[in-house]
């Protein structure tokens, strides 16, 4: 096997030995299946520490599977959630909130993957018209799809317009721990303060193997979510590992450790081919992705070398993600390569 | 934590060494995403070694999600279910099949968790008419959720049955190495070779952590399952582990070594607990579950100290699951307490 | 167009005169789409009349769509309904329950197509339990698929304990008219009296063309029947004819001079076959259905001139359905073909 | 009961004379149900004349039925449709398809309603890659929701491209009849002539009382349409009223008569306000819609007396919409009162 380093997304990566080991160190004796096993009851305690004392943490299998779940949880049969159109919800789930939860999504344009109260307004609109899928809930993403970071500020008018209009917000947090160490703040300062409902709380990117979870915030929407996962198909039997692995990031900082590395390792990267003529970063990395502007055949060279995707195929925009374990000799040589496609040109 | 042994639930269990240091192995390196790797490439040509050429496997997260991609994959929009009734599809899937894929079951009474070609016909009728949900599809499980045992030649003679009437065969696979091992033969003489269309291939009752897959042996519905999978939440992003661990148990046998004890166990269990006036064994163990009866105040007093699980209220009849783990010393202390109950009486 | 009389089914019948006459006299100038006309309001305040101050009437197109949408009105996302077998959700409706709403049916048999507080029993548990879909509505039919009716006692009962249970409780009234004059009580004795939570309340066999509707009696649920008719496919654009046929019925006795009719000509089928030797009627008709048993070969040639069902292949049990238009000639010349059968053999 | 006239929608108006005539012919005696009735037979024989001897017809409910029965026979479990972002389909259905058939829609933003290839090709991709909800299905509006039209050959050019792409095309008729004779052709010319592979065809808007329904063109997907019609809760029990509205249309030219007038009236409406300073008629009026500006304050007050709707909040634009019942009388009423508060100011 290869052990060849890629930048085409954070879960190529794999699973930090810190991880490993606490599933190993579980790994002893028979334990109640489903969640009523101690590991999982630890865990329900430790995510206190981060979300606040009503948080109620469910470990689900994948973030398809958390933005689902949490997302039924918090709409009535006739609701739709509103969207940006660039969002996971929306372009990566296989259809799945439409398909699993009947739920239609309220999609918006954004030129950055975020969005404000004002884009809101131009899909939350027609409550109590029938003909009209009406919109209850709303979805971000912290950090987003497109590598930006909402500050808190922005977050928090956000989640208040909502509100204010009557409808539940999920925070898709499928790297949030890439979101809290750019801003510098804990997890409970973007969602539980603000008043966020539910968290879609991502381990898989931040160094686990297969660990997500719906983390709810509001008491009101508790019951439906142990229901849900397991009509959904995410309710694990042998859920103890799955716990596991989320304690293991929300030890001794792990969580943080390993985000600010790949956000480190971002940054560097953005910085090696800035220089560069012919590459054009499109946006300053805020979080663990760049992205940048490159001619097609140098990208299609570099492919054949280093994994990473070109994310849209009009602009020849490419993105490049950092994990976890990317590392200064990893950033150095991809930046030397795509400096060697120009200097050769 | 306490390591006690339980006979509530095969998946009480732990993780088996050799998986657990499998998934260690492929922790190496980077790669690619949601199936494309490596070690899954091997995982689908293994397991043609054991299905036939023809046999494809998708991994996915949990048995409900194996079922409800695959009987998805081979019914019609307007298609029905046929079932027995004590089928976990229909009793323990939170009613996944409904909800996430419109599955109706048309449910059928059984002594002993088995159908037969007559009681098919029982459900498997009004083919055409509109009015009637369309029984297209029908699902068998093997060994059953009674601990019981189809012979090949019952099995295929269902199977046939089925065929004949233009139905599609799934095999519930989550214990088909228990019964794989208990009928003496591969797995390929009781699906395959029989015209079964697809198996819910399970690994975690048989030692692994999280994984479970879709075999497909029919190349009708090969093309659906991949968008399903997706649609229905069960791809995972960092798949190598999970392939990994359906590797392992393919490899040396790790699959029957696991099962043989549990069947073994069962029957040790079975034979120890024959002699106690008190006790009746409710069927011989055909795999790695044994049904008994006893006086409702003695299981409550074995109930504080062993785990397992009251199956009948009514009847007072418990199921005792032994599991790839269980030792000879976990059973006789347990047939030696319930020994100790009806002495003391 | 041959005006041949049937038994085959109360929706083979055409439309009543004053159904017909009242369509017209709504048939002038422009009204609101969708339910915000005059005559929807005058049903409105009609229905009142006959439910209670709390009712409120929402017109559909059909029985299965009154059944899914009150039902989906009823179910949190998780919920299960507990029927009868023999119930119509159940056998005739497609799949639509699980298709549409993602509703699994727990299916109790039955002697008689009635429910009891025992039988509910078996079916109504596992509440709080994941693993179990959750059983939180139940579907009553009165009069039943199988002609017999509850007295209001034993509705009072049935429904009494499903309360006492947490759920919520369906009256399929889709022949509601003929239980009332059987019952000789008026529709809310049976219904807002005894905690009924709504009724999918039916005007088509009782002589309307296409006016099935639900009544909402809970106001817990009123708020979700607008979406849900909307969403399930269930709102007409001219909705003012439906509620037209609607209101024909429900003035001067229509409902109850239609429904008698069709009761009092089962009665007299039922009378004019009971002296024949070998025809044997199975059950007391309560309602507008005759059900008995005759030789597979007399049905056959009788099905030749006069249209009606076999309900069972097994018995040989045959369903003669009256409607609101049977007269006493054609009760009286299907039962001399009976007759004549019998005396030719 | 107030006979007044509405320039809201076309759903507003009453049923033609002929249409209810009809009705009162078929009601006489018994007919079967469920559509095996003589009725039926004729409207399926009479469809062939306008279709093509392929063409079968499927009478349903209502315009959101049909559309969503046409679309799930036509896709996959796994399938998604493109559709303009201002499709009836994706605005006005209550998310019916997302949550009756679970079908994602990628939306189009567009300047008229109209797709093109080259529209199309903005969300038609990704083809194969399971994270995407795949493009298989395109449904088309003629005439459009903004009341435009699809020339013969613009519309040829796009269903030749969906069909390059693989996926199959449902036209979006609920206005057929206006879009054919503003054409000047028959319904085949821009249906089953350039590949068309189903229709909704509708009968309500064009001067029936509740008579939509889905006319297959491509064989392959006849099979599913009589049982998804029943599952999607689409099926009349007394059909023949149905097929009656249906065939009364398509007799004698109805369905001409009627939409000619209404998209004449249209035009009157456009041209007697083209002169008035303060109204902007926004686009030529092509079928039976206008859509124009006019000031909110003048808005506001006409909407007093006639009815009609604000399309447009932001731009103040409103749609008047003519009917097969509209007056010219009516439409010189309507003119003269907006004229008449223009000479006001």
């Amino acid at each position: 096997m290869s052990p060849k380093r890629s930048f085409a997304s954070d879960n190529y990566a794999g699973v930090h030995p810190d991880v490993m080991a606490a599933m190993e160190r579980v790994n002893v004796g028979h334990q109640v299946a489903y969640g009523d096993d101690e590991i999982t009851a630890e865990l329900d305690n430790r995510i206190k520490d981060f979300f606040g004392p009503q948080a109620e943490i469910f470990p689900v299998f994948n973030g398809t599977g958390a933005n689902v779940v949490a997302l039924q949880a918090m709409s009535p049969a006739w609701g739709a959630v509103v969207c940006a159109q660039s969002a996971h919800v929306n372009v990566d789930e296989g259809g799945a909130p439409e398909k699993v939860a009947g739920l239609k999504l309220w999609t918006i344009p954004t030129p950055d993957g975020k969005l404000t109260p004002e884009l809101i307004d131009t899909q939350a609109w027609g409550f109590g018209d029938v003909h009209r899928a009406q919109p209850m809930s709303l979805i971000v993403t912290q950090s987003t799809e497109l590598g930006t970071l909402y500050s808190v500020d922005e977050l928090a008018a956000v989640v208040a317009h909502a509100k204010s209009l009557g409808m539940r917000v999920l925070l898709d947090g499928a790297r949030i721990a890439n979101a809290a160490v750019a801003l510098g703040v804990g997890f409970g300062e973007f969602t539980t303060d603000i008043g966020v409902d539910a968290v879609s709380f991502g381990g898989t990117k931040n160094g686990a193997m297969t660990a997500e979870s719906v983390v709810v915030l509001n008491p009101e929407i508790v019951l439906a979510v142990p229901f849900l996962r397991k009509s959904d198909m995410q309710l694990a039997s042998k859920m103890r590992y799955m716990s596991a692995q989320l304690l293991a990031l929300l030890t001794d900082d792990l969580w943080s450790r390993n985000a600010t590395n790949a956000n480190a390792m971002a940054q560097r990267l953005a910085d090696a081919v800035a220089g560069i003529d012919g590459v054009q970063v499109t946006r300053a990395p805020q979080a663990n992705a760049v992205f940048a502007v490159m001619p097609a055949d140098v990208t299609a060279r570099l492919q054949e070398r280093f994994g990473f995707y070109t994310w849209d195929q009009a602009t020849g925009e490419v993105r490049w993600m950092c994990s976890w374990d990317t590392t200064e000799a990893d950033v150095d040589a991809f930046a030397e390569a795509i400096a060697a496609e120009f200097t050769r040109l």
